[in-house]
């Protein structure tokens, strides 16, 4: 099959998804468990029957196409990213993942080839947690990290609960057990994705070959002060919350540039009360989100804004408190999956470079337990999580080569 | 009199007056042009009645007291504060020293000594600026600086002018004009307020000799950079606001210190735009107010914060501008009349300190023009603008004697 005839057929059928959006003309809203999502669903299932897959959707709402092997009982090779969309995101994100997955079997029959184990292509369900405040839902269930009480638990703002939007859809929560697969029953997980980061397509990058999902650390910060009036408190009687707070968020950014790899620290929320221009702040709450491939420079950026407002609120003389929002480690991808991909690359001539995943990812949930590789496809821009998300065809579909060669190997 | 009986006087009548509260029970809330002001009025009329004062209340609702000299076409001593007070405020801001103005007229008239030149005590209206977002009403049109126009312009929340207000209680707006004294009738101004800050309280001064009025220029800076995902986004490819931001707002207070004359600058309010934890900046907003005496000061610091933007937002890469909301130069007060009132303090072994007055007063108006001095009462650990305000009646009796002891020497 020819690269062009690929690129059509990916184009074909992301083309027909666009239109299951809940925003027509505003990006692609796509919430889990919706009218969108079931007709997304029911399209992904068309798919995977003309492809030849035996399609099933599971008591997670994730969508299944397997293409039998030989031997059914050996570990599957499975590939897939999610269906469902933020609020007014993009045509690409995770979907342009499924249809790659889909484009793979679709190859893999083409090739002729035996395959002996099977190839699964697999639409998760609720990776973006856009709807419940969660995330991850789908992949979680297949590897068992769900039950009834966490459908219970995440409700969205209407106050409808996981638990009764799956009654809504069709779906039996208290079957979500089932959604599991047997230990040792996936061999292997691959994910397609768009780098929703500017760095590929900034150099002018086809395949961005992921070699690890960082790791985050988020912390809400609350510099305590006293509130004063600015004009009639002199600058050594004050407890200016303000001017502890900011002289310890300027030097983030700087932390992380100093790791000088990839290491990445932003602050993206400050709120100062009472907020009067003439009064002195007596709160200052703030936003740190850390990111590394590296654990060490995580804790060591967070041990170093510990030591600096331990060392700026003790000389303002107020006080301040740090609530861990978030903690997960790195998760360092398969290697030796990698190196297949990258000869693939070489071979077909692909421009390719190795590159770390800032955002989590089914691939996230999944890789802390199997073998799990990613690319990355160029994002335009960087754009992502709104209407003008861009991603070529052309690139999904050398991707879908590049894959479908690893699948090809690991189905033995 | 006694200092034990100056200090019954005072607060007999600062007790009473209490109660003209719009919010019982939770501190002091005078409106201008409110039953509550027009209670208090009434009172102060009583008072100045009481204390043989000829009363009257001008086309700005100023209740004026008017203590006849041998003539009464010599240019007056005026002294005098307002009566009106902010939302949920202190017993004491503005109406202590309308107080203290009555009660130096009792002592001058006690003394028995003649006096060639009227003493006039003043309430002014509408100080404070809560309700139409303005500030020294009485005291400007006093000076001839408020017309019908400036009546028309200004509105409450409730969409209700000035020049509405007014006819509502009992003014007649349209004739605002005639609050204006003839030029050369004031000879010199002198006004009591509490401090508002915590400097006399905390070095346990009883007697503050303000010898100037800070000069304010106050600023909204908008720094524009670009919202991008902080995961997916490294730190060389990103426009972060908070990033430029912030390393200019943590220097502003440095620079204020190291004038280490009184010299104040503070941040009171940073807005983060979006504001998502994991979302870079596109645009922070933060105030600036700088406050000194010396006003090549306040210039510098300005310049700073300017080159500091050129920079940080140079090496961000986005953009920056300021609007600039306030520009007020300081004004020296009458040297000549606070040597008097430092000898009288010596006499009485009062203890006293010089300092400039951090926020504006009716004497920042009037000052402009006429010779003025103030004298500042300590504040409780400097809290004002809240129902915990407090200044002990003692000092304000001390600040009372003081005052009439200079006045008698005016008055000739």
């Amino acid at each position: 099959m020819a690269i062009e005839d690929i690129t059509g057929r990916i184009a074909r059928d992301l083309e027909h998804l666009k239109q299951h959006t809940a925003t027509p003309g505003e990006g692609c809203t796509r919430l889990p468990f919706t009218k969108e999502a079931r007709d997304a669903v029911e399209f992904l299932k068309q798919l995977m029957a003309e492809a030849g897959l035996e399609v099933s959707e599971d008591a997670a709402g994730n969508v299944i196409g397997i293409l039998k092997g030989e031997d059914p009982e050996a570990p599957c090779v499975m590939m897939g990213s999610h269906y469902d969309s933020v609020v007014n995101g993009g045509d690409y994100d995770g979907i342009a993942g499924v249809i790659s997955a889909i484009e793979v079997a679709r190859q893999l029959q083409e090739s002729g080839v035996p395959r002996k184990c099977n190839f699964v292509a697999v639409g998760f369900c609720d990776e973006e947690g856009m709807r419940f405040g969660t995330g991850y839902f789908g992949s979680g269930a297949m590897l068992g990290n769900r039950d009834v009480e966490y459908c219970k638990n995440f409700k969205d703002t209407d106050g409808i609960s996981i638990y009764d939007a799956m009654k809504g859809y069709g779906l039996d929560p208290e079957r979500i057990g089932e959604a599991k697969w047997p230990a040792g029953s996936i061999g292997h997980f691959l994910e397609a994705h768009i780098e929703q980061g500017p760095v590929l397509d900034a150099e002018n990058i086809e395949i961005g070959l992921v070699d690890c999902i960082v790791g985050i650390q988020r912390y809400m910060v609350t510099v305590h002060g006293r509130a004063d009036h600015a004009g009639t408190t002199p600058m050594d009687m004050r407890l200016d919350a303000v001017d502890a707070a900011t002289k310890v968020i300027s030097k983030i950014p700087d932390w992380a540039r100093e790791k000088a790899d990839g290491t990445v620290a932003t602050t993206g929320y400050i709120n100062t009360v009472p907020g009067g221009m003439n009064i002195v702040a007596e709160k200052v709450e703030f936003t740190v989100d850390i990111r590394s491939k590296n654990n060490d420079n995580i804790n060591d950026i967070a041990r170093r804004i510990r030591a600096a407002l331990d060392r700026e609120v003790s000389a303002m003389g107020g006080s301040y408190e740090i609530d861990t929002k978030l903690v997960i480690t790195p998760v360092n991808l398969s290697q030796e999956m990698l190196s297949v991909m990258e000869e693939s690359c070489k071979a077909h001539d692909y421009s390719y470079k190795y590159l770390p995943s800032g955002a989590g990812h089914d691939s996230l949930e999944i890789g802390q337990v199997l073998p799990t590789v990613m690319i990355f496809v160029p994002s335009k821009e960087g754009r992502s999580h709104c209407p003008v998300e861009f991603t070529k065809y052309s690139d999904l579909a050398k991707a879908s080569v590049v894959m479908a060669e690893l699948a090809q190997k690991l189905l033995g």
